[in-house]
């Protein structure tokens, strides 16, 4: 019999993705906030929806917000590393802030269930969130630290620095209308966030050096 | 004594912006709908913040989703309508696109309260929706549009042509992280929109055109 991770045995098998209790009740939170809302969504029809009882959910996570933090916690720190380590790096900005934009998006594209939409819960205002707010703040940062060079070297608009990190959270109000995201959604929207700072380069050296940085292929 | 507009006395003197009853209530569930959020708001709180019975609210709204409905039809019938006009009105699509952004933008910025926010709702995505969905997306349409024309015009990429619509949308997300909307934001914006279709012709003289087409300003 399968555990779940604490030596208690499980009401059944496990049907989400996920190694752990932990993942399984991530990702069935993931799926009820997103389509019946967060504030409609008890933890007990979490537990259910993962086949636990709603006592063994409470030894993961102590309450429904304990769980949304953890969720957008997982949108936000890939793009913050990904852009600390461009940041780092040198040379010129543009294809840095491109390949930030292509893997940021794509994360936020490719992730299972659409988290982004719950960025603009009036919930998550209260104090409790203030660290996840303090890091989206801080990813926020960095994209205009990378547009302000991105800009300086282009002679582009200075008052334009915020729009690229907005361009990629549009992938969130694209997946809500159209429900999914196609392929090429992150490298339009990488190019276009050169084009808001009036920068003109050469587009395929930018693109070559985003697929290499994230490993995505070889040009 | 004040009337609700059908004849019955009103509780107290009114709190609210609004002429009617009708605008009071919508400004009361604006205000919670955004600040408690949608699920978390009863017709009795609303009632009860405009300072009416709730009986008297349901003469007026059958349900909580009428309420949510009305108030979003508003921000999308103005830039619906504009959209419709610059479309039908000949010259060159940059300025008219520049136009129909600074418009619709400034709308967003300045209402009362950030309804846009609400569009992400799951709740949303019922069918009892249907109608205000199909208007949002015949908006998304009449900015596609105006983009391709843009496109062609200046040889700029194709598959941007969603980006201008999305530019305009941030302005709901810059509300909710900043706690408001700086007077020049729709005007980047408008620029912004330009740029991101490959455009670099004359900010100065579109800018001219969006300020006298939207009886802003003469120039």
């Amino acid at each position: 019999m399968r555990t779940d991770g604490r030596g208690r045995p499980r009401l059944e098998q496990p049907r989400r993705p996920g190694n752990t209790a932990r993942e399984e009740i991530l990702d069935a939170a993931a799926e009820l906030f997103t389509s019946l809302g967060y504030a409609s969504t008890s933890t007990r029809r979490i537990a259910d929806a993962v086949g636990m009882r709603q006592a063994s959910l409470y030894h993961h996570f102590g309450t429904k917000d304990e769980i949304l933090d953890a969720l957008l916690a997982g949108t936000v720190d890939e793009a913050l590393e990904l852009a600390a380590e461009l940041l780092a790096e040198p040379g010129p900005f543009a294809p840095r802030l491109h390949a930030l934009v292509v893997g940021d998006a794509s994360q936020l594209c490719q992730s299972r269930w659409n988290l982004g939409a719950l960025y603009l819960l009036p919930e998550l205002r209260v104090g409790r969130f203030e660290i996840l707010r303090l890091r989206r703040e801080e990813l926020r940062r960095r994209y205009r630290q990378l547009s302000v060079g991105v800009i300086s070297e282009s002679g582009g608009p200075p008052d334009s620095d915020d729009l690229p990190f907005r361009l990629v959270e549009s992938v969130i109000n694209r997946r809500s209308d159209d429900g999914g995201c196609a392929p090429e959604q992150p490298w339009v929207i990488a190019d276009g966030a050169l084009r808001v700072l009036g920068w003109d380069g050469d587009f395929e050296h930018v693109r070559c050096f985003s697929a290499q940085r994230l490993r995505l292929a070889f040009c």
